[in-house]
């Protein structure tokens, strides 16, 4: 499993730096009976947007929202509040009136963060915060006290003499390029400084900005290496750390971290709203409901889970229901690794073939954009052209693979897309304690939310399936 | 002595609000000797600001800055590292060849923190970061437990019944403003609340822009007041607070928080350059050395105390000495209120008919824009027309109180400026953890640096005094 979700992380890597793609209206031959089918939803898709932006039910959502935000807070994979928050979305299903909702059982990591502190000893005492990575393992109760030795790079670091890194608490403090290319330190710096006798390592947080914040986020060890604990830095301390290097000075820290590992049972939610042609073929909505253990998971990825389930929640209550099945899932343990998403994968492995469309919402709702989009050219002309009814919501990205979660289906070559918006601050906040109902905006979420269900009806209502590669 | 504390926080108050004037260009009417006098400046200006920003001067200032910072981080009044940095700062200007740099001893207030946590326990358990305001006192040591009521503003308070604030922890929400407006919480509500029957109050941190950002600062508890402990918490918890009470929650909270407060003997530091006719006659550049206790005090006021330190010292370097004596001062203890500015006035009192000018730089060394400006008419001229040397660091802004320690100076009707700069996200990190060397930039301090000398220089050479009101 590790390195199918190292794997992942890496492909995840390489679509943060893809550049967008113009429109292909050139390659782009759609027939005509087909354009003027999609532009016949004018009305339709205008009629939802109303409904939802003007006709009070995006402002209930976003109250809905605010209100299991602020109730459940963070909900890490594995805790009680995670379990509460999902029983509470099924329950706001029902109450909706949409009664085809079920979960389904996952087997999960349960990484717990019990007690973590840091102090600099040399050359003056100084506390540093530091936040705990996932699976990050425990120091010895009496904790760590070492040598730090900082480093820009994996190509430093292999540069370096072992005899300079062993024993040493190696600080890993990588300018932040891309989150792609930056997050690599994050995910992987612990297994290569261990490979060279480090005992620890601390990483600067990646974020392209800070106020002496921490950002926390999932790593993985290596095979066959001594497990070393690893916990994210602040800019500030990091930075500081190279400057008294720089400076000739000798850097001591000592650190105490301690986390409890075990397994739990949570559960994929399913909430469907049965095709009335093709009830067998599924265009998938999806967000994942857990978060890290900090902030309270607002943007990542309460969000994008929220107005995912409110899909055939408002299109129900709206009566209008497409020819093909819209399925929300509001994926668990994403965070640990896509664990839900693999999960259901495999259970659902035989009905691959019927998702016509899987749409993810997990780098924000901000200010809707368009769509970050993968699939075969006809499917992207296909999608831009409908994206034309929602002007100036109508930006298209393309992307090997444009998500998280997603990634899975979209390798088994399910054509997909995931919510383009304004979220040039989104790793400002991201996995930290500022992930919080601050950063959310009642009139963009609810913009996100009409465009993302009248969307997904379009597509799930259009009389030609997506096309495949 | 609270009583001059707390009117000069309301100027400083006021002073936030000041629009920016435009030039008094049409105003001025100024003798054509003293232009011409003032544009012969235009050499040696070009002179200094080339030495320092590309003859390495600057560079070493930067360095030496920088230094400083790492070396002794925060250095809150009362504090050895506060000592110890002033001893080094006087060091520093014998090593640079300047030795008449004396030291005076201030007695001030120390007020340590020792201990804080909070948690709110009702509706749910969650952990609040908190940061005590300076002078609060400490909660019993088994801390107050007590449910929490959330007030926007002393005028909501002043209207809600005592019942409903008695025994109460206070929670103030005031939505920033300016600081000059919304600090009035963070000074005063302490005080309003407790009179009230407030058992404790949480303040939202004044600031424009929050990653769960605390942000600490001096309060003052008035004359006859019960005093109660009071601490500053996130823009993301107080709005917390604000959308559980809107919902209906009964919000209780915890709080312990453990200060010691003392007196020490603390010292201003003066750096003459003496003149070369007038010796007697002084123009003061200025910043305060102490700091917070969070963050490094690099941007407040590191920065500033550095370029005017800088000042003489350069000056003495390059062998340029003015008409009037540069008298550099670096302030003691300008946090808990301006003590020492308030001991150099008392002990220099017969001298302020001699200060022609005095200069503070303590609201950022981002990139330099031009100067505020306190003074009359005439003295308006006259300083406009010597920033003509420095375009485009020429902008003037008119306050009746450009600064903090100086306030005490204008108020005796002495002419002065503050350094105007790019300074948006200053209060960003202000009496933060977020305070550090991170959000300086070196050619910015360095070009700060360059106009504060040679300003300073073409002022306190000028054959006429700046006039007074
Ligand atoms: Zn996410
Ligand atoms: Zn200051």
């Amino acid at each position: 499993m590790y390195s199918i979700v190292l794997q992942i992380l890496f492909l995840i890597s390489i679509n943060c730096t893809v550049i967008i793609n113009s429109y292909p209206e050139n390659e782009c031959n759609l027939d005509n009976k087909l354009v003027d089918e999609i532009q016949s939803y004018k009305n339709v898709t205008k009629q939802i947007i109303d409904k939802i932006v003007s006709g009070g039910f995006g402002t209930k959502m976003y109250e809905d929202y605010s209100k299991f935000i602020d109730t459940f807070g963070a909900r890490l994979a594995g805790s009680k509040a995670l379990e509460k928050a999902i029983d509470h979305m099924v329950n706001l299903t029902r109450q909706n009136g949409l009664n085809d909702v079920t979960t389904e059982e996952v087997d999960i990591p349960y990484w717990q963060r019990i007690y973590e502190s840091a102090n600099m000893f040399e050359p003056y005492l100084k506390k540093i915060s530091i936040l705990g990575l996932g699976t990050s393992v425990s120091t010895p109760a009496e904790g760590i006290k070492a040598e730090a030795i900082v480093i820009k790079s994996f190509d430093e670091l292999e540069k370096t003499d072992e005899n300079k890194i062993k024993g040493k608490i190696v600080v890993f403090d990588p300018p932040f390029v891309s989150y792609g290319e930056t997050v690599v330190y994050r995910s992987l710096g612990a297994s290569k400084a261990s490979r060279k006798g480090a005992v620890a390592t601390l990483v600067r947080s990646i974020t392209p900005f800070s106020i002496y914040s921490l950002h926390t986020g999932a790593q993985d060890y290596e095979n066959n290496v001594t497990k070393i604990p690893t916990a994210a830095i602040t800019h500030e301390d990091a930075d500081l750390f190279r400057r008294l290097q720089n400076l000739g000075e000798k850097i001591v820290l000592k650190i105490h971290m301690s986390y409890a590992m075990s397994r739990k049972i949570s559960r994929n939610t399913i909430i469907d709203l049965k095709g009335k042609e093709s009830p067998e073929k599924q265009v998938i909505v999806s967000g994942h409901i857990d978060s890290w253990d900090v902030g309270q998971g607002a943007m990542d990825d309460g969000g994008g889970m929220m107005i995912s389930w409110f899909v055939p929640v408002i299109l129900n209550i709206l009566k209008l229901k497409p020819r093909r099945t819209i399925r929300a899932i509001l994926w668990t343990a994403e965070e640990p690794g896509l664990i839900g998403a693999e999960a259901y994968l495999t259970k659902h492995i035989n009905e691959t073939s019927n998702i016509n469309f899987i749409m993810e919402s997990d780098e924000g709702t901000f200010k809707p954009l368009g769509l970050d989009v993968a699939g075969s050219t006809n499917a992207r002309c296909i999608i831009a052209e409908v994206l034309k009814l929602f002007t100036p919501i109508d930006k298209m990205k393309e992307s090997e693979y444009p998500g998280s979660d997603m990634t899975l289906f979209v390798q088994k070559g399910i054509p997909g897309a995931s919510l383009l918006n304004e979220n040039e601050r989104y790793f400002w906040f991201h996995h930290s304690e500022g992930d919080t109902m601050n950063v959310q905006n009642q009139e963009d979420v609810v913009a996100c939310a009409a465009f993302w269900a009248a969307f997904s009806y379009v597509i799930a209502d259009l009389s030609q399936d997506i096309p495949r590669q």
